[in-house]
């Protein structure tokens, strides 16, 4: 197989891109439809806390609906140092993120965390098959490390 | 472009699959020229604990060479679950891992963790050029949860 032109690879990234600004306008809105029209039925998501894993959307979406009520109004949510990886059909990116929510009981809960998401062209369109989010921890005092800046 | 065959796309699957082989035994041994022998100069690394990101290959072997002293004899290293989506030169796959290390003082450090790849064909070799690995963590404590058993 010859590898992808130049221009094809070129096309690949502004769409994933595109595809990942949709996703991230989702968070921000707090938009559970539109975070799950960026993904494949069977999404399998890592998120940042409370659960090892997320088989498929319908596990994904309840996750969402579980924890997007503890959050009061829009959510800050900013990717930096994004880096896209396409071939024909299959893409990969990671980026730092910073996700700025407001609890419901007033509180600010600014982090910066790691984001990474594999991608796959079906039917024209890209979309993430898989999605991994996360923050490292101090190996001494085994806490979470949020405020980590890049 | 045409999508890969489907024997292109199984070749792939394979010399990515003896490549995590490769990586995980690498890092039951603890051996670090082992373990970057199968990542490219520029990878960018998403580690579990400690800090937010290592660019470039140097960056995360200093990481390794500060790491594995603390491990006595050899690490459990073991893959669960593993999903590879491939095509003719881009890759990624995710997996859950089981790490059980030995710490100096002998106390037994045992985890869940998850695990994702992006992977490039470079002259007919395919490489990690992105990894992410984590835990999730407890939203209540903030404590790391490293006992989530798939």
């Amino acid at each position: 197989m010859d590898s992808p032109t130049t221009s094809d690879a070129k096309d690949a990234q502004t769409r994933i891109r595109t595809r990942l600004e949709e996703w991230t306008a989702a968070i921000r809105a707090k938009d559970i439809d539109g975070i799950m029209a960026c993904m494949t039925p069977g999404v399998l998501n890592f998120d940042c806390h409370s659960a090892l894993q997320f088989k498929g959307a319908d596990a994904y979406r309840a996750f969402l609906e579980a924890c997007f009520p503890h959050m009061q109004g829009a959510v800050t949510c900013d990717m930096h140092e994004l880096s896209i990886t396409a071939g024909n059909d299959v893409g990969f990116c990671h980026y730092i993120v910073r996700v700025i929510a407001q609890g419901s009981d007033g509180t600010e809960h600014a982090s910066w965390l790691r984001a990474t998401a594999g991608l796959r062209k079906i039917d024209g369109e890209w979309l993430v098959a898989h999605a991994h989010l996360s923050a490292p921890f101090d190996p001494m005092t085994e806490k979470v490390m949020l405020d980590l800046a890049p």
